[in-house]
């Protein structure tokens, strides 16, 4: 019996640049290790610099230095200096930093024009990580900045969550492959190039199973295979719901219990079908890429987070006005492809005019979506918007 | 003599996720390419429709069919209809398509209810995408949507900007590598494994030197070795400007003409060093992480962006409620790491107290940084800022 999760792996820091953390992860050790210096200068004890000045210098004993890489046999104490650097362990007996440059060497002592408190200058243990303090949530993409701390606690290695493997077909007799020669009305898949690099967005593991053509055994048996060797199934089925869309019968011949869901409120994206077979989540994308891609979003992204154990669906939004009024029929969740841009200081969202989901330029063209809700008739010329970011855009 | 420019690779589309493309690309082909059928229907002349009703159906003689895969031999006129498919190309002597919901079969004949217009329901040659068209242009960052299009278009493969070479040294007598042993003072390398994630992210090829002692020759070594296999090099210089960096000393022998910028007017990252040897940009960052990750952000990534010929420096923005002052002194570009997070439907910036540029938790902690320009000595309370996001945040 398959199960509905994915297993954890442990993997180099090196390569885990936005995987998905698959645990708390706990600092094994306080940053600092020890107190440290903060500046270039001399550890001391900070009452032997009370009510020192430019003229009335305290004047104390250079009994040492301790190098940034060395463990301080020196021991400080009333009286006495020792030259440290930003980064060495504080000498015992020291309890603060006085900066170089308010200090002057004359025949062999150390003058000092200038106090300073205790804890002055100097980084205290587990001042930037606690020993025990988790660093890093579970569901967290990590990043450089990640990878940095976990570096600094000495991790070589972190526990992700393996990728999801999603098995992806394209069916359609009109369909094939990149490389192939064009002929009769034949067309060039779309769909399937377009949603391994969504999966790879994503944090899943693409498994590339090509073209099928609209023939039930052959489109079972595709399927069958998928199911046996994948997380997540994604099948983008025909361009319509026509006589020759098979995959609907495929699906609910091969489920036992489980309805197809054929039919979403969502557009582009109406002609979605969702099931589950054998512990394994199936999506029927649509198969014009417009829809095939919106449909994606909505379903198959999220799908991913979940085997993931995130919700950090990381989509960056914007605000901006809208240049012209946008339509919404009759209860569907309506994906609207806009260009913005900056105008006398203004962002501005402009709807992208494109006669049908089969537009895929429109994809290219546009640099965020707008979403308008179900219970929405629309939205009106001049309204503010929130625009999820597809790419850069000139600011 | 290296040349400060990158030369261009031809690679398999499904390789091309996030690479930048090396130059306009351009439509072989019109999408369509032929006039198609919008809809299931059936291919008609449109005035054999006018007038049709309900009550009074036009009715035409059903002449064939065309599969979405075939050339049609078929050939409509007056008084004619072809059952076609969404994605069928048209028949000769046909203008539009009657979906099939507005049509009968009687006896045989095509009954159709209303009428349509010459041109409806068909996707005419060149509507999505036109021959010569320029489809992405040079500069962009391959999105699965761009990808879509390339596939549409039958490209297996796009010509795409090398990557960067970008070789990461560290240097200090107190670090030591992940998987070794700490002892005495030593502390883990934590730059070399940030900035090689930085540098994936920037769209470079990053070149792993390891860690070198603070000794001139070997410094001088690793730098020519960097120098001879990169086009640019980063250096991760000691934690302070004390006498033992010597990085500084390096570079200036090293170079023939080029003088050493060293200390630039930002904050943290003050003790940049910037210097051209051999055709090859150095950035000499700070050692202190936090000084090191904003030194890199403003000095290393516009420098893979400019080798990679694109401004596609995709980092999005958002604006944010300043929730206390932050202040600034005299001249510096300072880099301020906050936390988002909503409150009562608004977004609110709370810096994160670090008390210095050593503190590489804030780095974990912020998801985004606000930047005050040199010229302001701080931003109040209650102001609007433009926060960069570093990560995920939960709204």
């Amino acid at each position: 019996m398959k199960q509905i999760s994915i297993n954890k792996q442990k993997i180099s820091l090196n390569e885990s640049l936005d995987r998905i953390t698959a645990s708390n992860i706990i600092s094994n050790v306080n940053i600092p290790s020890v107190d440290k210096a903060a500046m270039d200068g001399y550890a001391i004890v900070a009452e032997d610099t009370f009510g020192s000045s430019q003229n009335n210098p305290a004047i104390l004993e250079i009994v040492g230095e301790v190098g940034i890489d060395e463990i301080p046999k020196i021991i400080g104490g009333i009286g006495k200096s020792i030259a440290v650097a930003t980064g060495s362990n504080m000498p015992k007996k020291t309890d603060a930093v006085v900066m170089i440059e308010y200090t002057n060497v004359q025949r062999g002592d150390l003058q000092i024009v200038k106090p300073v408190v205790p804890g002055q200058n100097v980084s205290k243990i587990g001042e930037d990580v606690k020993k025990n303090q988790v660093v890093l949530k579970k569901g967290t993409r990590i990043t450089p900045y990640d990878i940095g701390i976990l570096a600094a606690l000495g991790y070589k290695n972190v526990e992700v969550m393996q990728r999801p493997k999603v098995a992806v077909i394209s069916s359609g007799d009109e369909l094939i492959d990149l490389g192939e020669i064009q002929k009769n009305a034949k067309i060039y898949d779309v769909n399937r190039h377009m949603a391994k690099a969504s999966i790879i967005k994503s944090g899943g593991d693409p498994i590339d199973l090509g073209i099928v053509k609209d023939d039930f055994e052959e489109i079972e048996k595709r399927m069958k295979q998928a199911i046996s060797i994948s997380d997540i199934v994604v099948i983008s089925a025909g361009t319509s719901v026509g006589e020759k869309d098979i995959v609907p019968t495929v699906l609910t011949s091969l489920s036992g219990k489980n309805k197809l869901i054929h039919g979403v409120s969502l557009r582009p994206g109406y002609p979605t079908g969702l099931i589950v077979i054998d512990e394994t989540p199936i999506v029927s994308l649509p198969g014009y890429p417009v829809s095939n891609a919106i449909a994606f979003r909505v379903f198959v992204r999220p799908l991913i987070a979940f085997f993931l154990e995130t919700n950090e669906n990381f989509e960056p939004s914007i605000k901006a006005k809208l240049s012209r009024r946008i339509a919404n029929s009759g209860g569907l969740r309506t994906f609207v492809r806009v260009r913005i841009f900056m105008d006398k200081n203004e962002l501005i969202a402009e709807p992208i005019m494109a006669s049908g989901a089969g537009v895929i330029s429109s994809l290219t063209r546009a640099n965020g979506l707008v979403v308008i809700p179900e219970d929405k008739e629309g939205i009106d010329e001049g309204e503010k918007v929130e625009v999820r970011l597809l790419r850069h855009f000139e600011a």
